[in-house]
């Protein structure tokens, strides 16, 4: 049997599949930010050439894409999978970037969790030889956000201090077979995380909404490997911002867990805080980009060994936000580990 | 290495999954249908007895996820994944009904494909070894599907002779490995499919959009297995209603195949000419329910032996409607069988 779950909710990866190449592609304010040189591709403009946000947001998608199959010379038609989702009602931005390429597509919802659930699932396919090479991929993008979920930009609808700024980014890796492939990066393990939901109504107050989801899937990913925070390198979460950093760290405090240390979020690491971005960034750009142009390379260079992505979402809609519903939180995780095995 | 690819794009299952357990929910129109008596349960009322449609929706997917539970004496906490889909916007229906399960959660999108794309992740996951008991659900619902896409149902809007009407139902199917169980029904290929986009621009001629998305995974399957459509008792697409039907049977015709004998639609099932539905069923919760209330129990008791469900999926939104784009298709196709292996 390939691929194995250890303990309740894990599953180590026999035949831990390789990330082979990635790509971050963003915005203006992501340029502006603190990993803007580490970006592949940067578009001043926030309709990337097009005509709406929207083919904007798909514009970026397929940017990313595109530069993750030309860094492993290959063409996107010789992908044999691409799983991807975004923000977006219908998830439009990733069916309509997925559109013409001839590769068979998943579409996902995971808000801004997408990127770990799409590497998660892409890593048990390849595991299992159900697929040969994956593109995972996430975007999201600012002005299309603020339609779907609030208000058209034009209303100057003004942000609370706990609100978070959607990333304008996307975020794509292509995955192979571990005997396919000598790349140095590789996903050892996955964890499909429960629903939370502690309450918290507030749409502009997403961090706190999730911070008990993280909170959750680590703990069982922790309790299930058998490991501690400082056997990794970073346990990288996304996008729980500063409130929602607060949060999980006080949760792991009640249970006797210092994480301060190794903990990082992706949330907090995209934008600095001279950007007004009030409690960092969120969308499902954020933990991909953060991921492609921030954690990848340095566990390709050996300046990290081992890590976590955590990615988070917040699985309400306008909808269910204007019904008075409360926020139902996810969050799955992603061992990555480069170099020889410990 | 388990499962294997056949041919460009079909996976075969090395350890077939079992199909354990199913269930169909559906509201009143499903009840007057001609599959009426076959459902598990019916709800009189499109409230469900809740206080608004998304929450109706949310309880006819808990309804159908239960049920199923139910009848293979399993408490639904004792599934390791659920994967879940609907059409709303962000997916809530199933967040929402995933919500409190405790069950780790996987969101998709993929339109009225959804049911499809749900099983074949769900069979390579368990062939796999990488979960034990997966729950593939969907669901749809008329009142929040015409909320998220058309107009506010008051507003009495004239229904074109394209168009079709989505289902008020949601079908759930446990899955297990196939050491585990003796069931009889078990799902032995899967097929990803690719988005074709012809241009149709027609939100209330969905049929004609995804016609050529059934087309393409039909023929890759046949292909990949190297099959006929005779060799199934049936293949059964979901949801192309009376217009997309016709295509299909043209787009076959032109590759010198005819498989009018063989196909059957879902969203022809669901209703009968005399309901007013004008071309037929839609919604994620078509396909599902039409597979749980009357496919699976023919398998189960022998009078089919082979089929396929082709479920097909239009990936447009409201705002890529409003915006003019075309109607991207997708469909995903599951083989099962029950029986001696021919």
């Amino acid at each position: 049997m390939n691929g194995k779950r250890v303990g309740e909710s894990t599953i180590r990866l026999e035949r831990p599949p390789r990330v082979r190449a990635w790509a971050a592609v963003g915005g203006k304010k992501e340029k502006e930010g603190p990993l803007g040189a580490k970006f592949d591709k940067l578009f001043p403009d926030t309709m990337c050439g097009e005509k709406t946000w929207e083919q904007a947001e798909v514009h970026l998608q397929k940017a990313a894409v595109r530069t993750a199959a030309n860094k492993c010379h290959l063409p996107v038609s010789a992908l044999d999978l691409m799983i991807a989702g975004d923000l977006l009602g219908q998830c439009v931005a990733s069916s309509y970037a997925a559109r013409g390429t001839q590769v068979p597509y998943l579409g996902l919802y995971g808000a801004c969790s997408t990127m770990a659930e799409s590497l998660a699932l892409s890593a048990c396919l390849l595991d299992g030889g159900y697929a040969q090479r994956v593109c995972a991929v996430a975007s999201s993008h600012f002005c299309t956000a603020e339609r779907q979920y609030r208000f058209p930009l034009a209303y100057g609808g003004q942000r609370t201090p706990t609100a978070q700024w959607t990333a304008t980014a996307a975020g794509a890796c292509i995955l192979t077979q571990a005997a396919d492939d000598c790349a140095p990066v590789r996903i050892t393990h996955v964890c499909f995380g429960k629903i939370c939901d502690l309450g918290v109504t507030d749409a502009n107050n997403m961090g706190a909404a999730m911070a008990p989801a993280a909170h959750s899937t680590l703990r069982a990913l922790l309790r299930d490997t058998d490991t501690k925070p400082s056997d990794y390198d970073g346990i990288f979460t996304g996008d729980l911002g500063e409130v929602g950093t607060r949060l999980l760290h006080e949760l792991f405090r009640r249970d006797g867990i210092d994480i301060s240390g190794v903990h990082e979020d992706c949330g907090r690491l995209l934008f600095s805080k001279q950007q007004d971005v009030h409690a960092g960034g969120s969308g499902c750009g954020c933990a991909a980009s953060v991921l492609c142009a921030h954690l990848l390379p340095q566990l390709a260079d050996g300046s990290l060994h081992r890590i976590v992505l955590a990615a988070t979402g917040a699985l309400m809609s306008p909808t269910s936000v204007q019904q008075g519903e409360s926020i139902p939180g996810i969050c799955h995780a992603v061992v990555f580990e480069s170099g020889e095995k410990r």
